[in-house]
């Protein structure tokens, strides 16, 4: 295994009492992140309200995702992706208890910004 | 199945005489593509030289990269991914010609280009 190749799915902790987020690219434009849940949601009333686009796909798990607009909530299984524009209010309903679900969110800032 | 969501293991064309190139997301900094190959690799001598940042993953398969700088290669499974940078000149030495690979390739210019 070379030392500048990474596995998505390895170097999970056992103990996940938080979300893990970790950088994987940054510059000012754009952050990519992996992030690992194991039965992490949003609190019932609490919606991500974001100032950049995200792309979002989930690796592996189990999740849904809820919209604030209509309240509709989508299920994602491993290699579901979206797109979601910066302020479109979202919240993560439910990942698998049971298992790790790990994602790669892509944040892009809007180049008309600032 | 919500029709915002896609699944980047999903509409793989059973034909594949050249490998797929698809792009997710694009804006002036970055664009994200999903490649799929099925045996594809680069000719003997042909080395990409990229204007632009990449990070790579690949996602299904298996593949193997190579290096202009020492030849040096290497072997990629399913979660593997790297960085690399705006002229390290690579190439693709293999894709299993057995089974799909699936990959997302990020390419980021740089931004003092320009």
């Amino acid at each position: 295994m070379n030392a500048r190749v990474k596995n998505v799915f390895a170097n999970i902790p056992s103990d996940l009492p938080e979300e893990l987020f970790q950088t994987l690219v940054q510059d000012s434009h754009l952050r990519l992140e992996r992030i690992v849940s194991r039965g992490h949601a949003s609190s019932a009333d609490e919606w991500y309200d974001q100032d950049f686009d995200e792309w979002v796909i989930l690796l592996e798990g189990k999740a849904r995702l809820q919209f604030a607009k209509d309240k509709s909530i989508i299920t994602l299984k491993a290699g579901d992706y979206l797109f979601i524009p910066a302020h479109e209010k979202h919240r993560v309903d439910w990942t698998d208890p049971a298992v790790e679900s790990i994602w790669l969110a892509l944040h892009i800032n809007r180049i008309s910004d600032g």
